[in-house]
């Protein structure tokens, strides 16, 4: 069988790199009760670890060993590099084939968005990530020693894992109630919330950003990719830290005992977390059913593309709302901070988006009709799933297997991008070579 | 001030004449209790009426006298036909203008659509509208008359009062339970939804399958639209019969009792209905949270282009499915059904779609911020507005004023189209002389 596309070969190696992680937490040696998981459970919790989503079927601190954690936590790296490297190798491949079609303009943005090729694309991510994993688990590290008096080996290994859990958007905890614990502690509030952005905005917007404070090229203008992402990502940032916190400032059971700065704070963090990291220091299922429409809307949305986050992407997000602003206005043609956007471009956004919706809607419809849960907390649990945020309102473990399956299925479809999941499942790229008769249906 | 478009007419026009529909209902003659009724149920219900919606703040028998049934009935038909000559009006001139720019193509089409000029256009539909309402009037009034033991006068009156309700899809009921009273009986049922079924699929499509059967041109192809629209509209049926028959089969509230014969007879109902005529012949706040949502997402498509139905209309669904389509199969260019499908008529679809999940999304975050009901509930409400439905889980009245407000707004901007209601705000066309370079941002 031949590779026809790179989406094929992208699903094969998620698909088997689930296998063995599923197969490993199926030992009895993954659990500290030395039993063994049934396949369900360690399929969900591989998947989940590998789509970085972070929803659990079972409590990670209690229920895994030393050893089930590893490959979790192995997991979530394999899978957040993975998507980052592919991701920008996928987007400089697309641009350089562009760029023997149409010639300049196409080569301009690859060097603007600062892909060179393949092999200094997927030693910068490695080299980024490791660096900002680092320097985040040292302080962590220091912060669970010195603050909470962690045994030494304990603080650096929980350094580690919430390094590497935050910075890939993964949101698996060692604790079993996320971070509530932490949730008035601005030190590693911040230090998650600063993992979390920096993985999340995308691999392609750190370098043109790292570059550009590094050697101060003032005269050459920003790529149109890392302005939009920038925006859009702090915009919606924006946008969630306050109404989160306005929305829950007077529930009894979130944010309403607390003082103002712990408000200010505690809100934040959950302003930052759909944006698709998925720690929780509040108790998600405690939220107002506005707060929780919200967090759909925001964790639908997501992060930056060819980076940890999930969701449709941010980018994906405003180049519509440009499309639609374009059309509202009458213009024949779509600009986007004085760029012109293809019409190519703006089909793939369209196609990302409405596939997703599909894809959300119909696991919904799925999980309604297996279950007795309501549709606030049924919604809620499959846009996490999609994309790949991993907050819950707790019923992920209460679900049926089968139910688990379609949760499974969405966190595949949300992390391999609608995008790649099709395009692998067509065979090939079918040019017409003949032209139709155009006609146009009525519409609206 | 001069109209520079002719959305903003549109808009213009429904805003007076409901002025003058909410001042009529405030008269203490048009109720029962001959006092005076309260502003905002007043805008509710006339709102509810124009733009053929069929939610409801107070019981129409009950509360209503003669006379408010009376003005009820008059924006209903005023709403159903207004919409249906003015869309298949601008389809006409929008064909006209491109008629002008592209040459054969569109005047071809012009004719498939058979929209001659304006006059015919507007004696044609209300031509068709009166024939229907007539001949669904009579049947149902010797229904009435001969089954039920009405009155002839009562017969004849609730005859008319239904079948411009249905035509028009507008969901009003003269019985406080909606047609629950009617719902094993087939022929009234029967009747309301081939009423329901042509007012819904729109004037050019009628037009073209009346022309078609009267002279027998089997040798001019159909055209697209239509094509599209019975197609959809079609599968759209199937999928609701059989998906909320089977939902609803065991449910001890709705279709549990009954026997097969009665249950595939309501549940037939019920899969017409949410495209979108609104009227309930099952108690739709016992339905099960997945039939909800089959619903919201059924009343969010809604029916065919210049017809009674709202949504975002079954072309808009099918035309966004093929351009998804097109994308998975890596073709340039979409085609629907042999025919080449234009940039602008995609972005169209696109803006009309989407615009339509921001002002449902919009909506229901204020109406779940501003009341205690859950999201199935809320969600169900606002699409039904949106779609311009009128099936609900009982919520409407006991929502506070202001939220009222948000579903009126949800009707008027369901009603006149996110497109038409946008075109209005646009001052005027702005195409740009000059052309920027093109950039791609990376897209999911
Ligand atoms: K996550
Ligand atoms: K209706």
């Amino acid at each position: 069988m031949r590779w026809r596309h790179p989406g094929q070969l992208v699903v094969a190696g998620f698909a088997g790199v689930t296998l063995i992680g599923t197969v490993l937490l199926m030992l009895p040696i993954a659990t500290t009760a030395g039993q063994s998981t049934g396949m369900v459970s360690a399929l969900f919790t591989a998947v989940s670890a590998l789509c970085v989503t972070g929803l659990v079927v079972v409590d990670t601190p209690t229920y895994w060993s030393g050893f089930g954690e590893g490959v979790v936590l192995g997991l979530i790296q394999i899978g957040g590099l993975g998507v980052m490297t592919l991701a920008s190798v996928l987007a400089l491949l697309v641009a350089r084939r562009l760029g023997m079609r149409l010639q300049l303009s196409a080569q301009a943005e690859t060097k603007a968005l600062g892909l060179g090729n393949v092999r200094q694309v997927v030693w910068g991510v490695i080299r980024l990530s490791l660096t900002v994993e680092a320097v985040i688990a040292i302080l962590l590290a220091l912060r669970f020693g010195l603050r909470y008096d962690e045994p030494w080996p304990r603080a650096i290994y929980l350094g580690v894992f919430h390094a590497i859990s935050a910075y890939n958007n993964a949101g698996f905890a060692l604790f079993t109630d996320s971070l509530i614990g932490f949730a008035t502690d601005p030190f590693i509030c911040v230090l998650i919330m600063a993992a979390v952005i920096i993985g999340g905005l995308g691999f392609p917007v750190i370098l043109e950003v790292l570059r550009r404070t590094r050697r101060a090229r003032r005269g050459r203008p920003w790529s149109l990719h890392t302005r939009i992402t920038l925006a859009t990502y702090g915009g919606l940032l924006v946008l969630g830290v306050i109404a989160v916190t306005l929305a829950e400032w007077r529930n009894p059971a979130t944010l309403g005992p607390m003082n103002v700065t712990e408000k200010l704070l505690a809100g934040t963090f959950h302003g930052v977390m759909p944006r698709t990291a998925g720690f929780n220091s509040l108790d998600v299922a405690q939220f107002e059913p506005a707060t929780l429409l919200l967090n759909d809307v925001l964790m639908f949305i997501g992060g930056g593309s060819a980076g940890t986050a999930g969701g449709i992407k941010v980018t994906t997000f405003a180049l519509l709302a440009f499309v639609i602003l374009a059309e509202i206005r009458g213009e024949p043609t779509v600009h986007v901070l004085n760029r012109r956007l293809p019409g190519a471009v703006q089909r793939q956004a369209l196609t990302v988006a409405l596939l997703g919706v599909g894809a959300v809607m119909i696991g919904t419809l799925t999980l309604l009709a297996m279950t007795s849960f309501r549709l606030d907390d049924v919604l809620f649990e499959t846009v996490s799933a999609f994309g790949t945020v991993g907050l819950s309102t707790g019923i992920t473990a209460k679900i049926p297997a089968a139910g688990q399956l379609v949760l499974v299925a969405l966190m595949f479809i949300g992390r391999l991008g609608p995008i790649t999941m099709a395009s692998a499942l067509a065979i090939r790229e079918r040019p017409r070579r003949y032209e139709l008769p155009e006609e146009r249906p009525v519409v609206g």
